[in-house]
């Protein structure tokens, strides 16, 4: 069944309708987000999800075997992508493949947001 | 390999640097698309598309045994889903399950733009 979770967000605290929170791993920083489209909506195929890194944060520097679309939505990333470092703002797109290391760190005074899309792996 | 697609877009005309342009289907109306992630970049599980469509416009009205991520990133969008109808804006995100009947129609003043994530079908 199709289904429309609305954006909800107040200020910088982006939150959408009937999208269940996401637990973060340790090894990183201030981290937190939101299935946007996942399990809970049936879908069979993929994840979307939301993540916020806080102002000076970071994700765990990892390598797993699937893939990741991300797409910048606010804030200011700086990317490690293998032995490269990238630095995106918001509309920028990362495609992070399997097995490559990788870690997002939120550059500058606002937090970052990006959406991330896996294939659907829970 | 990963990669990184910088936003290169001036004023409402969106766009990203070395992303394939989409050739969308008949039957629609001021439809035009980027590939964001796709086949180039290597990606075998899923596809994030970047479509635009121009004030009054709209996508074929059709289904398919595929699924669809959609948020919307600029516009308002009025969407039909099987038997219902619903208006969506800036940040919404809609699940379109598979074999549901769906159109996207651009309404107001503004071109719709929204990122659309499917499973890797080509």
């Amino acid at each position: 069944m199709s289904k429309v979770h609305r954006f909800v967000g107040l200020g910088d605290a982006w939150d959408w309708e009937n999208t269940p929170d996401l637990t973060y791993m340790a090894d990183s920083k201030g981290v937190t987000g939101k299935m946007l489209v996942g399990a809970a909506d049936g879908a069979p195929n993929f994840r979307i999800r939301y993540f916020r890194i806080e102002a000076g944060g970071y994700s765990s520097r990892h390598s797993h075997n699937f893939d990741h679309g991300v797409y910048i939505v606010h804030g200011q990333a700086r990317v490690k992508l293998g032995q490269e470092e990238v630095e995106v703002g918001p509309r920028d797109v990362v495609y992070i493949s399997a097995n490559e290391e990788h870690q997002l760190r939120a550059v500058g005074n606002e937090p970052l947001g990006f959406l991330c899309v896996i294939p659907a792996i829970d």
